[in-house]
């Protein structure tokens, strides 16, 4: 079988089509055991007809077999094309790539699932058929990560703290990735710490809030803080910040994970009028919101985890956040804190980057799920391996 | 990556899981090059809500993607539990098998597609997850064997004729394995052929007719002609059996496939009104209907094959109809009719064995559809693998 010949060096695309549904992320790896290097990285948008089609499958209740079935068909084509052209592009031979790792377009996400005989059995559905990725591209691919986990009770996420653990782990230093999109959520990397000793969970809000209120107060002229500049102009109100703080997700004992439905719009509502209120102006609401991100990361730290880390390394849009950055600084004094950025992962390819290593662990047959951030009851290997040509 | 080591002879388990969904077939098969020893096989039936469940969601055409991910994971386990029951039960050690090869069940099968970028993009969905079933037996499982050949503009059925090749194709003698089901089909295997020589289609109706037939002048006392009992009594109607044979289906060229769409409910109808126009007795309906399966048999080979085969090898509840059988060989006086069950393998297990086999090929690195069957552009690897424990 045409499995990539499992050799140690292996040069990976990653796939990794976000929730957001704008375009496929693809990045092209040379791996080596544990050296990785980042070749290239492109986002591609989607079609404004199938960013449409895949909003409304994912948030319709009922769904028509026949369109999961085609939209299913046509990523598989968009992510084959998708590859190919980043080769293209760059000049990168196609037949150089030896394996692609594709995480799919989340239709569906239920790890709690049903009871069935005595099992939990979690439910999830990625598309983007693997089988035409592999056929388009002559490459061997892995796809589908998540059924695995579930197969042994994990919650089939997150499934990038192997990723990071794969990437920043270090001998001598412990340390945190902490990536601050919407939601903030960090890995946690012991010093020469294996993936038993990883910890993984949401802080809490990242972004989601702050781009919500500075949205809000610029009545949509702004989507976000660009550099942190209204939270550095503004002040931090404490009696409020305090209020905020007294949420009890930031007490609940991790494994945990949380989203928009928590921090969402009934939320931000609710933290506006208070806000009003008390007669806030804008750049001090904005103020009280990012250290709210920042302070609430900090306290993950001294809370849940067993010591603080040397480094923290930041990515996701809030490491863009000077301000953000800052105060994060303020809170935990001690520790470097740096970004991806400066390991040549950046930002934004780093899902894509990960689904590549993903596939490089499941193809060597290295157990590549994370159980003590999935909650799984075993190591497995993820994945399904689809022959090249 | 652990995929059974690609060793020549190895012990793989094939399931299938048929569209009356009454239960899940099992068969554990020896493999050796061609050399392929059937070792057991069982139906394991589905509990009545789940029989229920699966109907219920293969003829909705709206679904809810919850129900379809959660009857995915339920028919992993059902068809794990199914492998370990058959090897407990029979004394056989699970850990003995080497691979296992699952066809799934099928909710939505439209090869026709719709279009894409001037490409044809065909949808099929097959659930019963192979992550689950590779986990609870721990054995290396190739599934979703579909897609793959769709992914080169085939209709990703069907498959069994890979499996009819390799279990039944001679050096030295033309044979056509004759499977007649509801629907009967062919598998050509012309004598020393490879899978670019062989020919498969749908030659028409099998039993479906016959079986609607006497169901009908019973008042569903009986389901099908036990034996052909009441066709050997009856006397075969020539005038109406012109008529009947006057159908374009027959003449249609190959590859082409039919189904109940054809000759369901109207076309018995019409054909019941017109024997009873013409004074025919309930054994002379059955016995003209017996003659329609048997002679368009027969006029296929002489249309639309390079010429007679040497042998024929039955299966299919068909192949148990006496009357049809001595029909089939007056029309092919020269050849030997036998069936499957001579050769080790049930009609009932065929199935089963099929993927099996399929999935020995896949991880062997062998192509396994059959181009000229599928209307494909080319063979390719079917299936996608997924890693034992």
């Amino acid at each position: 079988m045409k499995v990539s010949g499992q050799k140690k060096k292996q040069r990976v695309a990653g796939l990794m089509s976000g929730t957001s549904a704008d375009g496929v992320d693809v990045a092209v790896v040379d791996v080596d055991g544990r050296d990785v290097n980042v070749l290239e990285f492109k986002t591609y948008r989607y079609p404004r007809s199938l960013r449409d089609k895949l909003l409304a499958l994912c948030e319709s209740e009922i769904c028509d077999p026949a369109k999961v079935c085609h939209v299913n068909a046509v990523l598989g084509e968009v992510f084959g094309e998708a590859v190919i052209r980043l080769c293209s592009e760059t000049k990168l031979p196609l037949e150089s790539v030896d394996l692609i790792g594709s995480h799919g377009h989340t239709l569906y996400h239920q790890p709690a699932g049903k009871r069935y005989k005595g099992k939990t059995l979690g439910s999830t559905l990625q598309i983007g058929e693997p089988c035409i990725i592999a056929q388009r591209t002559g490459i061997c691919t892995v796809a589908d990560f998540r059924p695995r986990d579930m197969a042994v009770g994990g919650q089939g996420a997150p499934l990038v703290p192997y990723a990071d653990h794969f990437l920043f782990s270090h001998p001598k230093k412990d340390r945190i990735v902490q990536n601050i999109g919407g939601i903030a959520n960090l890995t946690w990397l012991s010093a020469g710490g294996t993936l038993d000793d990883v910890i993984a969970f949401d802080t809490g809000p990242g972004n989601m809030v702050i781009d919500a209120v500075v949205c809000h107060v610029t009545k949509g002229k702004m989507q976000f803080d660009r550099n942190g500049r209204m939270a550095g102009r503004g002040k931090v109100h404490n009696g409020l910040l305090k209020e905020l703080l007294r949420d009890s997700y930031f007490r609940k004992h991790p494994p945990k994970s949380t989203g928009r439905e928590w921090y969402g719009k009934i939320y931000v509502g609710q933290f506006l009028s208070r806000a009003k209120k008390l007669g806030l102006t804008a750049d001090d609401m904005t103020a009280t919101v990012t250290q709210l991100t920042s302070q609430t990361i900090a306290e993950a730290y001294r809370r849940f985890l067993p010591r603080l880390p040397e480094e923290v390394i930041l990515c996701g849009g809030g490491a863009r956040n000077a301000t953000l950055v800052k105060m994060l600084q303020k809170e935990l004094p001690a520790i470097s804190i740096t970004t991806t950025s400066e390991f040549g992962i950046e930002f934004d390819a780093k899902e894509a980057i990960s689904f590549a290593i993903l596939a490089y662990a499941t193809i060597r047959g290295m157990c590549n799920n994370v159980p003590s951030a999935t909650g799984a009851a075993q190591p497995v290997i993820l994945g399904k391996i689809v022959p090249g040509r």
